[in-house]
């Protein structure tokens, strides 16, 4: 077996499991069944899709989380190109929180609909991103230890950036999780702005001297 | 990394997501519930099946509508050759909306199944397609400007011949938008046919002189 | 673009398609929920699990049926290497009936366990096989007729073995569709002979002199 | 067509059910809807999701369950080289168990949460796990039995040390099945144990000599 193809099915299993969560996604958003025609009439459609509004925004919240998960996740298998029995169990790990993910979105979307001044969605929201950051770092310090997995061309300045990116992970999804138990609204903002520091490739981040 | 290999879990990805948005769609029309058995003899199951005609003709709309969009993916990426993270997030945006098709559908045909009279769901119908046809454009006009991230051995002729096509989807589905106000058959036929313009690759429609 | 690959990104799409269908299938055979605790008595649950037999053999004809299609599919591809737009569009025809076959073989099972005296799912179902084995026989024939795209060493003799066995298939469909109209029992027997008769490989059947 | 590329198909198919089977999982762990507001304040928030906990234990396990088959499948197909008819119909007799897998995980943690003295859904699930083991048996045995479908350059250890860790399968499944008759919480403590068991690889278990 040739070096550059060892990862090829771990990588095809990954993307099936991330293709599916995010087009299941859409099933949350359901237009009004044909068993209530009433809702069908342009005005009360037009108050349907105005209620569905909190649902839209957690489908299009969970789609960009989970595609940015995909952007990181194709990003460290650029460089990964062996697997053992340890890399498979944690790259499971990881896609445990990936399929999971959409549940606490629509949670919190949902309780914030309702009653924006509850916090236990935001909580289990900002948990759930602290173990998903936990996860990568945990893949990514398996393979790129020693080199242990990674190409063996592997470029270190890249590798070493993409280990400086995900080490902020933890800590301020942590951040973010704190801010849940006092200000639900910062804490979102918080983990938005976190979600697209990781969509931004860690050289562009110029986070290397 | 070799020149061919480059776009391939991007590709792997999209089919993956494309796939599972063309299959989902059947989850629209089910049969009659074990627990409504008297809706399974067989003069009520023929009224049971006529009254799901409208949703059996969204399915096979969403179904060809999606189809369509996956043939042009195909048809971009047989010149697109190298991915950079901004391709990765146009490609996400397009999915998105690949995703979000189904729902515009079900909206559409339910309400003219039942209010031929409205208006709202054709609007959002076509709305929907404007943005695709803008993501669509998006996409490949970052590809293919000077080249950037298409085969070296890319044919000119090819790569003009899809980017003059394109450049007649938004302003054809913004026609179709704006008659949704007016008139919604006609709307609806005019979607139908830029549908087929789409299926038909760019050559073969002598658009080049 | 070398002669080996053209076909790849049509089957990674198809293999999406097929995985998603005949994994979707499960989601017909539902364990009775929290929200009737009683149903979770052993007594009760022996006969709750009872009722659903219908739907667990329908469970498991889907999944023969879309597997054999998948071994089909795959059987053709051996041979066709080159895509175009037909292919690309009669192949998109094929998977628009392989989605949508769970929906009559859940009528036909719903029909069959409640009022087996009723005729009018078998018809459904046969009607789908019909349009099934067309719409094989028009991918296998567009791709194969003057090799147009075949592989250059696609061995003659295999491919006529294919063509042949292809072309009983809407006529041997067509009686099963025929006998729906006087024999359920009957038609549902040949069927899932037929089923088997396109899960063997052609040249195992010796067919050819 | 070359050596390493016969079993591509069957690999990519499999991986797609598998990815789907592993994503749909989600779907029965669903958040309180927008119709039942009141279950959104904060303590009605928090009993619902403790009373989800057993479904949510499920989720995990069946995750778990089907994300070591998927190891096991892998592990297999690094091996197996080459594909018939026979192969591809044992591998589709897997896939059904796969797919099917959730369903008795659900019934196991539903009856478990509101029943413990019931031993159905413990038999339903034991039962499913000895089919299983029978399905990996039949496949690897068949592939590799006088190296049939094996790559030529296969080390004999491994495969050995494989044919050795699956003899032990069914009968230690057959074991859990007996004590679901007996102890239930036995029974299930066994099946998670075996589920670690076949998660590692065999060689490290040092069964050869």
């Amino acid at each position: 077996m040739d070096d550059s193809k060892e990862t090829g099915r771990v990588e095809a299993f990954s993307d099936g499991v991330f293709a599916v969560a995010i087009t299941l996604l859409v099933l949350n958003i359901q237009p009004p069944s044909l068993s209530t025609p009433q809702l069908l009439v342009d005005s009360a459609l037009s108050d349907y899709l105005r209620h569905q509004l909190p649902m839209l925004l957690a489908f299009v919240t969970s789609f960009a989380t989970i595609g940015i998960m995909w952007i990181n996740h194709h990003r460290l298998f650029l460089h990964i190109k062996r697997t053992d029995n340890t890399l498979l169990v944690l790259n499971l790990l990881l896609l445990l929180m990936i399929v999971f993910i959409p549940y606490p979105t629509a949670l919190l979307a949902q309780q914030f609909a309702v009653y924006p001044s509850g916090n236990l969605a935001a909580k289990v929201y900002c948990g759930t991103d602290v173990i998903m950051a936990v996860c990568f770092n945990l893949l990514w310090h398996y393979a790129s230890f020693r080199n242990r997995l990674l190409s063996k061309d592997a470029d270190p300045l890249a590798v070493r950036a993409i280990s400086r990116q995900y080490a902020f992970g933890p800590i301020l999804y942590l951040i973010s999780f704190g801010l849940a138990w006092v200000n639900v609204p910062a804490s979102i903002i918080l983990t938005f702005m976190l979600a697209l520091f990781f969509a931004v490739p860690p050289r562009s981040l110029r986070l290397l001297p």
